[in-house]
Formats: C-alpha cells, structure tokens, sequence
C-alpha cells in the first residue's frame, strides 16, 4: 500500500477501506506517512468528504493510535457529555453532581485549554484545595462509591489525533465535518464512554456559526458513535450570547452552584436539564427522558444535587464548604459597572467578544504558558430580551486592575441596544439521535 | 502574510494575489514554507483551479525563483517548441534543422531524464562524439553562426518547479491543469524563449488520455504564454500509436535523418511540417503558416535541411558522416522479429507498452543510475491501419540479448489485430491560437 495512492482515491472521490485508513493513521502516528502527504490527504477529505462507515474507522483509528481508558471496574452505564465549545460554558460542573445525584457514574477526563476562561479543571481549581491529581485505581473507587470523579488529563490518549490536529491547525483543514467529528468522537471513545450525549453549540459565539453545519456536526457524530456501538445523542443549543450570567473561573463555579441549589439562570438550568435527563437515560436510570427530567428537578429540590456536589468536593481535597459560603471561592479586587449609553431592550450580545473581554482581565490563557487569575470575570446584569435604562449597569467586571478601559469598550462593543421589542432567543434547536 | 490563509483562501474558491503567489512560491523555494503546507495548497488548487492571472504569476514567480538563460545576443525570435511526451518521438532532432536551415535561431536547453528512450540529449550523444557541454558564450555564437544549437541543462533553472514537482508527484496532485501548464511555461520562459510552440500530445500513450483534457492544457498554456508577452500556440497530436516507426536513441536519429531526407514515415513529417511551420512564421521568417510550410518541404527537397543537421553536428564535435551513412550509428548484435499469429488489420498498438518494451531492452532508464544501451529498441513494421498476413513480422526487436522473450511477449500484447477495415487515426487534431 502506497500513501499517495490513498490520497489519489480520496481526492477522486472513492471511499477507503478500513485496511487504508488504519495503514493511513497508523502510518502517521509512527511518522512513517510524512505531514506533507497527510495535509494533502486531508485537503482531500476537506473537499471529497468520507462515509458514515470511513468516519467510524477513522475514529477507531485514531483510538487505536494510543492507550484508552479502562473503566471497566466502574459499575454501571459510563455516559459523558461533550460540549463543541462556547463563552461562559460551566455546564460540565452543574451537570456532573446533577446527574451523578440520581446514580449515573460520572468518570469524567477533563483539560485544561487556551480560550476566554480556564477549561473544566481550571475553573474547579478555583475551589480551594481541589485536586485532579489521582491515579486510575483512586478514580475507579471514587466514582463507585461517589459516582463521581474528575481527573487531569492521563496517559498517550489518541496521538494520532492531536498530530493531525496541530497539521490541520496550519494547512486550513480544520473546518471539516469528517475530521472535526471523528476527532471529538475519537476522544470520548478514548476515555472510556459507554454512552455520549453532545451538546453541539450553534451561533455567533460558536465554532459551528450556522445551524446547517452544526446539525451536520451533531448528525455525523451520533452516527459515528452508534456505528462505534456506543449511545449517542446530540442537542443542538445556542451560543448567540454568552450561557448563563458568568463568564470566569470562580465566577462559573459560583453560578453552578446556584443552579443546583435552583436559583441558577433559566438557560443554564434548562440546558443542564435536557443534557441531563438524556445522559440519566442513556444510563438507564429512568425509564424515559421525561421521567428522567422530573427525577433532575427532584433532587435539585430536595438538596440532593447540592449533596453530591460537596461529597465529590471533598473526595477530591477541595474545601466544600464554598458550596453554602461561595465568596470563600477567590474574589478579585475591583467591581466595575459597564453602564448603557441609552434605554432600550438587549437585542445582541457578541459572545465571542464578551469572551475576549473576560481574557484580557486575566480569565483565559492566551497562550499555553499564561497564567489564569481564577478571580476576575465578567456578570451579565442584561442578557439578549431585557429592559435597560441609559446609565444603568449592562455588566459588572471583577476585575485585580482599575485600568481596564479596553475591556469596558469591547464589552460595550458586544452589546446592542435596541428601540423595539426584542424576543428572547430559543435555546434548545433540535435533538438528534 | 500567513501561508495557512493563502491556502484557505484557495480552498474557498478565490483568487490569489500577485503578491501572495509570489510570497508563497518564494517561501516555498528558500524553505520557509513547509512542504505540509504547499502540498495542501497544491490540493486546494487541484480542486479549486487558478485563473488566468494567477496561472501567468505562479509561472513567473517559478521562473524568477532560480536563473535564466540569458539569450539577449542571440540574434532574431527565438522558438522554443515543447512536447508533452509520448513514445517514439524524435521530433526535436529532425524538427531543430528544419527550421535552423529557414534561418529560425533554435538555442535548445534539453535533458536527459527517465523513460521507454532517454532524452534528446541522449539521443544526439548516439553520434559518435557529439557533445552538449558547451559554455554560454560558445552556445550563443553557435546559435547565431548555424541558427541551431542544444545545450544539456544548465544553471539553477525553476528551482520551485523542481521542488514542487517532486512534491506533487507523491502527494497526488501531478493532475491539475493549472499546476501542470505553470510547470512547462515556467521552463520554456526560464530557458529563455520569446515565442513558443506546443505540441500536446493526446491519446493512450500520452499523459492526457482525453482530447477534452489535452485541448484544456493546451488552452492553459497558450493563455499563460500570451499573458506574459510570449506569441505561443499549440498544436494537439495523436498519441495513440507511437509516432514513426522507430523506439530507441540510434534508431531514432536515423528515422530522424530520414525524414529531412524526405524518406521518413508519413506522420513524423506531417507533424514536423506542422510544428515547424508555426515555428517559422512566429520567428517571422514567413508571411503566413502556409508560406512557411511550402518553404520546409523546400529545404527538404534541396537538401538544406540535412545540411543544417550536417553543420549542427560537426559544429559540436560529432561525426557528420553518420547523416549520409547512417549504419555508422551504434547498431545492435540480435534482430529479432515479432510475428502476428493471425492475418488482419493493426486496429490499435498501445504505446505505453511499446514504450516499455523498448525499456526492458535497455533503451530507456527505470531510475536515474541505469545506463542507457543507445543501439537498442524496437522497430514497428506495422501501424495502425495496415495489413498483416499471419507469420509477417509485426515489429523487429533490436537487441543486445537474445533473452527477450518476454519483450516479444510485452510487443505482441501491445497490438490488436481485426478482421474488420480500420481507418488510419487522425494525426493532428486541432491548433490552439
């Protein structure tokens, strides 16, 4: 077998067999196939595209291409959820007590990551004392007897696709349905998932701009999954403006605590609620979404959401009692209100830039060496549907700076104000299974 | 400027700039693009194509990547021809006296290279003591002295060219029109012509199979050629039988002699007559292609044209005796005939088997170390549309081993002869202006 006769039926639009694309990955992986034939073989996938059944192998691969998580000492369905990425995203930290609450074991891997605030591990860092450092054996007890755990990132997990990523990075073959899909996929089956519920963000503030690419995104991944024998599902949800109230690592894990105690914003609740009342179905710890959901409500009523929450705190060395004392969680040195030039209802607000903002306040990584302040962030007193007068407070920024003027003009910059009414945007798109 | 946006750029479908052309063909040469990058934009262009404009940049950026032969004191409109390739073709060597005894300055650049015969270059080396090494100001006073000099390559020619030709060739993106008419133009101008004559050759034993593919590059071309202030044209001629008789270096000179002589197959000079005469008439040495023409056959029938070739040879140390004797050429020890197995008509020969044929006999290289045997090759003794009686002699092999079973085996598979009345195929298919 030859690569460059690989990359000549892809490019004339023929499917691979799974011989081909494992000689192709494999190939890679060990530096046999050089970077220069595999951004060409790329390219051509870009523009040929693959089947169902070329996406599935791809993935296995790619999972193939490294170690895997072994879970098989975890008791029960193993479901995790993946989100495709947007501004003030803390779900992982809500949903993962939620759902863990009424038994469905959560074994979660989480990273770190470059962005507008710190990944799922960073922003549990902001909890005092708060570890990810556990071995395997640890984690398998913990999320036995817990049904939660999150770890660090472990182990030479799917190499092939982190090469074939930073090559996608610089020869503008990222932005490919096939790739992007088996490269998610490949990582979940990876750590170890029985089941998969993706939360596949659409909009400006998203990856994925259109509501088109992103059902196609969700469409190719749940194929991929359920070809791979794994339950899959994806929602398709709105990132037009920021999720919930907070963007910033503290800040997140403060508004994720309101949420479970039921005083969380309308859209982080719904969001946990329908990622959540799938994930406890696909675990088979109800008997359907809707029973699943009403169980969810159950247990973030009678406190047992917030419960599971501080057990896995505490396992985990981290001080549970910011869970009924939040502002024991970092707080930074300088409230700063963003006023309203004018009266008017929000009729936008620009995710991506909110997001930046709350990086140059120190919430995000700029590059893999900056330093995260787990303290500073932005709250949104207004969000897209609200009423403000001129002069009133648009957003607080917490801020261990007073000279932040750009970020008060780029945060005044996302936000329109508009005369007329203004609907508030849908949530929920569709559901794919 | 950021190559990985140049190269979505193209993947998106729009055209490059001058500047970013000349950025990426400049970054490629001195090494500061890497080879993933540029296979990846070769990609995007296979499939998203260049204009006009951008195919006359990449061919300049090419050629001003590396040297040029500087011909500013060669006298009159120097006429480069090009073909594309195919088996048995010795055009250049009866061709270049041809129109040389019109007055037409050749100052030939020629290679050796990889094949079923070599170059021409290795075919002149089969008179005994000719010699292409000689310096420029030599090749420059020969020129304007006979009006016909060949000169095997010198300087750092294309330099781009090369390196992305090697890429190309394995990461399956040789087959693209844009990239392919960019690399022939690049050369020709590189090597210093002010006008140029395609000869795009179509059929089997080319590299374009299809007429529509062969006319396309021919369009390519000549639109890049005009672009950049060269009169070039193009004729499109049939590869779908070798063209002559004779496959193999010393056979091939003599075929060559023969047609200046006005004994040469029918479609060897049908094609030189019509090369040339273009030729002549862009070299403004005629009125119109027809005055041209009817000036060839002249020189054919008064013998300037074998004198021209006389005076080219001795003028470069060769041995100008070979013209009127030609058994003084490197002959083989074995002549070895292949019979037809039933009587009929020759309705096809594939040339790219001949080709090989005449490889396997040592005629051609298989890599760049395998020494060429010049005596060798294969002589047809029946083309497409003639007769055969069961036992005649389809071609005779010239050999140097009567180990050539599978030679015979390789040449007898390479015709089809049918019962039913064949039509001789068209030799020139159309010119493009």
């Amino acid at each position: 077998m030859r690569m460059v006769d690989l990359i000549e039926k892809k490019r004339d639009g023929h499917a691979l067999t799974k011989e081909e694309i494992r000689y192709a990955i494999e190939g890679y992986t060990n530096g046999d196939i050089p970077d220069y034939q595999m951004s060409a073989f790329a390219m051509a996938i870009f523009f040929q595209d693959m089947s169902t059944e070329e996406r599935a192998e791809l993935t296995m691969a790619m999972v193939e291409s490294g170690d895997q998580m072994n879970l098989s000492d975890v008791e029960g369905i193993k479901v995790d959820k993946h989100s495709t990425g947007g501004v003030g995203d803390k779900t992982t930290i809500a949903l993962a007590p939620l759902v863990a609450a009424l038994g469905v074991p959560v074994a979660k891997m989480s990273g770190r990551g470059l962005g507008h605030t710190g990944g799922t591990i960073d922003k549990l860092e902001a909890i005092p004392g708060f570890s990810v450092e556990i071995n395997t054996s640890e984690f398998t007890r913990l999320v036995n007897k817990n049904k939660l755990a999150v770890v660090g990132q472990t182990g030479n997990l799917t190499p092939a696709d982190k090469k074939l990523y930073a090559l996608r990075d610089v020869t503008a073959t990222v932005n490919s349905i096939p790739l992007i899909a088996s490269s998610i996929m490949s990582k979940k089956i990876a750590s170890g998932a029985d089941a998969i519920v993706l939360d596949v963000k659409t909009g400006s503030g998203a990856f994925m701009k259109e509501l088109d690419q992103s059902k196609e995104l969700a469409e190719a991944m749940v194929a991929i999954g359920k070809s791979l024998g794994r339950d899959t599902m994806a929602v398709i949800s709105d990132m037009n403006q920021p999720l919930g109230r907070t963007i910033g690592n503290a800040l997140e894990v403060k508004e994720a605590i309101e949420m479970l105690r039921g005083e969380g914003p309308e859209d982080l609740l719904e969001l946990c609620l329908t990622l959540g009342s799938h994930m406890v179905y696909l675990a088979k710890q109800a008997a359907s979404v809707e029973e699943a959901k009403a169980k969810l409500k159950e247990v973030i009523a009678n406190g047992k959401a917030l419960e599971a929450l501080k057990t896995f705190i505490e396992a985990q060395n981290g001080d549970a009692s910011i869970v009924d004392d939040p502002s024991k969680l970092p707080t930074a040195k300088y409230l700063i209100e963003v006023k309203a030039a004018k009266a008017g209802m929000v009729s936008s607000i620009v995710a991506d830039k909110i997001g930046t903002a709350a990086m140059l306040l120190g919430a995000g990584r700029a590059t893999k060496e900056s330093e995260i302040d787990l303290a500073v962030g932005i709250v949104l007193n207004k969000k897209i549907g609200e009423k403000v007068e001129a002069g009133e407070s648009l957003a607080t920024l917490h801020a261990n700076s007073e000279d932040v003027q750009n970020v008060i003009d780029m945060v005044l910059g996302a936000y329109t104000i508009s005369s007329g009414e203004v609907i508030k945007p849908t949530l929920i798109y569709e559901e794919i299974h």
